[in-house]
């Protein structure tokens, strides 16, 4: 394209170039293009670390360890004095991105799952979800605590009690969830169980959180809040996959109608990914479990009406005519393999949002609140407990599934927990030190499990 | 799946869902996932009219005009007392997502062009660029302007017909470019001359609004400020495709090493569009002008080190053998048309960002303004002038060409006018009824243009 001779003409170029970012930089105009453009460059960034940390897959690790850790690096760049990467943790366009990117995930990881098949282990993945919420509950509300807590009225401590076992329960799903499909697992047994149990987990920790709230704030629980809570719970998650099944195909057909490409099945897809992310949040429950439900309902099924790949008269023709032996068996395997089935075209907006989400949670991660050695020493038991109560959670998912691997599927806390911490935070019943405490907590589980579960996946050992 | 007697258990499930939303929206609890999940809800309806809003192909219309008429259809139900739809005009979520499609579109259309052919078009679109600035900035500022103002000062009616010229100067290249993308004939000659000159006519429009900034500021031109421009904007541009030349190869290959993989590649490719954007608004230039530049610059060849589709294997296997003739000729076909070509990884990426720009396009389009009949008929001349101008400029751009295609693909105009006339609002200098008029004269020149565009690219009738 260009001759090496034109290399001379670089270093001007450069000269100039920076010279007049510099300027530029410094007479800035602050149009509102400015925040916009800023978040280019830091989904840039975000797109460049997440690819180098993939590096760690070399090493055998989950691609989402390395996100994690290149998020982390990025994100205490300031305890070296390096404040350049600062302004992302609070800019909230990459956050929306970020809850974007997770709810793919869980939209994509529905889609390969089957209703069929969490049906036949629902039963397992209910009883995994209770004992995987009361057991870390109990051993944080009534084991660990009395330790922790000494001052205040026995009213403050009990207050504080509740709510660090609730903070304890909710699984997040976000990291089991990416290392099965980082490791093409997601079609296992184990994963079934764990993906059923943690939606249902969600749903029981938000009744905790209810009932807690509502002892700390009148003292009693509220009846009609606690059964409007379950009530709706049961009937998004069961009217959304009933609805979805009836409606979904005849609007998949009209859609086909208006406009047969995988772009208007791309479009549809989405639209009803976001749409139940959205009902979810209206029903108080995470925008991740409507996508994943989303992902649940549709099904290839819907989108007969559309197209196959483009590239299949393509082949059909060189191979000579559509009714050639050969051609229909390449077809078959084309059809299969490229591009018609609904997965493979979410995958490139999963490769582009997916990692944001992975980014941020570990930008978040402050690396200093490990040094005060009190509270670190303190949360490292209380992450024990929150480890082996959902390990043990995994021994009643029945037989034939390796039960450990269940468990330790179980282990990540994230969102929900801190969220819970948060909430107590408002309530005045969490102080600082609890609050570092839960985030370590997080933290903790959310880095151990990644290496666990992949070598584990791995080795596929049975208990 | 559900058999059909499950139909009778849907009744309550609506019902208990309709219930449980209601009252989930009534005690909504305000934290900060609330306008992450309107967004949603937003973005899955933006999915949806815009894929209805694509019947408009049935009619042999080209899908931006569906997008562009859904939008002002949404926009606009408010004028029918339909109040719900008006937070997404002040969504900011929803504004960076626009952003990011019209800069993802820019892209896609940079990748489809091809640096060596824009070069040798390079000087038609250069003069194509100058005469099409030129013309509407005299028609509006010194033909059209005099019959407009004719209260102030002689100097305010001066600044102000400046201003009004300069903001009929700067073609907006979304439409044409998607119009053309559209219909699959970004590799006509006619496409490559308008792209360049959009692009030059941006640089050359910034010029001539800081001259204008200048002369009503301080009644004359800071040399050096329009010196700075010219330069970054040249060094950017030059620096840019020969920087990215030099360095987008060994990149690229670093990456392969550490990954090898279509999700790589995608990253990869979107890090250095994001990159450039952020650096193009840097030098003061529109996003979309980096955008453009980067797909320029990223080269098939770069990504050599990239493995192709997974598919292939698979179908190899099938034709018995990698050395077998038809597999060999398949795995061709393949390589060509299935996924390992960086356009076909960013397009599911483009169906679901490039609408949300339309549509928003749209929504901003206020129907009522159109109900002034004075401001109407102003506005009509004034569009009138800017149509004329830019098809006059068509006609400088050479022997071989449409020329009334060219003219009429650097008809629309948009964001960089619009910009222009906030900053003359700001100065003083455009009042409200100007700013109507301009933004009549952007709605008009974009929703004339597709429809004739698309028809005259179907006609191909040479002038």
């Amino acid at each position: 394209m260009i001759r090496k001779t034109s290399f001379r003409f670089i270093l001007p170029f450069i000269f100039a170039l920076v010279f007049g970012m510099y300027n530029a930089y410094a007479s800035d105009t602050g149009d509102s293009h400015v925040s916009f453009a800023q978040t280019f460059l830091w989904l840039g960034i975000i797109l460049l670390i997440s690819k180098l940390g993939s590096i760690v897959e070399k090493f055998k690790f989950p691609a989402v360890l390395g996100e994690l850790t290149a998020g982390i690096v990025i994100g205490n760049l300031a305890l070296a004095h390096i404040e350049f990467f600062e302004p992302m943790k609070t800019d909230m366009t990459l956050r929306f991105l970020a809850e974007l990117g997770v709810v793919l995930l869980l939209f994509q990881v529905g889609l390969e799952s089957n209703v069929t098949a969490m049906k036949k282990i629902g039963v397992k993945a209910f009883v995994v979800a209770l004992v995987g919420v009361a057991l870390p509950f109990i051993l944080g509300a009534y084991v660990v605590a009395p330790f922790l807590f000494n001052e205040g009225t026995p009213q403050q401590i009990s207050n504080a009690s509740l709510f660090l076992g609730a903070t304890l329960t909710a699984t997040s799903v976000g990291i089991t969830a990416r290392v099965f499909k980082d490791l093409s697992a997601l079609s296992t047994p184990e994963a079934g169980i764990i993906l059923g149990a943690a939606v249902i987990d969600d749903i029981v920790g938000l009744i905790i959180l209810s009932v807690v709230q509502s002892i700390v704030q009148t003292g009693s629980i509220e009846l009609f809040q606690l059964l409007r809570i379950i009530g709706t719970s049961i009937a998004f998650l069961g009217g959304g996959l009933i609805i979805g099944q009836y409606i979904g195909r005849p609007a998949a057909q009209v859609i086909a109608w208006i406009n047969n490409s995988a772009g208007s099945k791309l479009g549809f897809a989405l639209m009803i990914c976001l749409v139940f992310a959205y009902c979810s949040h209206l029903v108080g429950l995470a925008p991740i479990v409507g996508a994943f439900t989303a992902g649940l309902v549709l099904d290839e099924v819907f989108f007969k009406s559309f197209d196959g790949p483009s590239v299949i008269p393509k082949i059909t023709s060189v191979l000579g005519g559509k009714d050639d032996p050969i051609a229909k068996e390449v077809s078959l395997v084309l059809e299969e393999h490229s591009g018609k089935h609904l997965e493979e075209i979410v995958e490139p907006l999963g490769h582009f949002l997916v990692p944001v989400f992975f980014i941020i949670v570990g930008l978040d991660v402050r690396l200093d609140v490990l040094l005060n050695p009190t509270i670190l020493l303190t949360a490292l038991s209380v992450t024990a407990v929150a480890v082996i109560g959902k390990l043990l959670s995994g021994f009643v998912a029945g037989k034939g599934v390796n039960k450990l691997l269940i468990g330790w599927g179980m282990v990540p806390r994230g969102e929900v927990g801190l969220i819970f911490a948060a909430a107590g935070k408002k309530l005045g019943v969490v102080n600082d030190e609890l609050f570092s405490i839960i985030v370590i907590v997080v933290i903790m589980t959310t880095l151990i499990t990644p290496p666990v579960l992949s070598s584990m996946i791995r080795k596929r050992k049975l208990i």
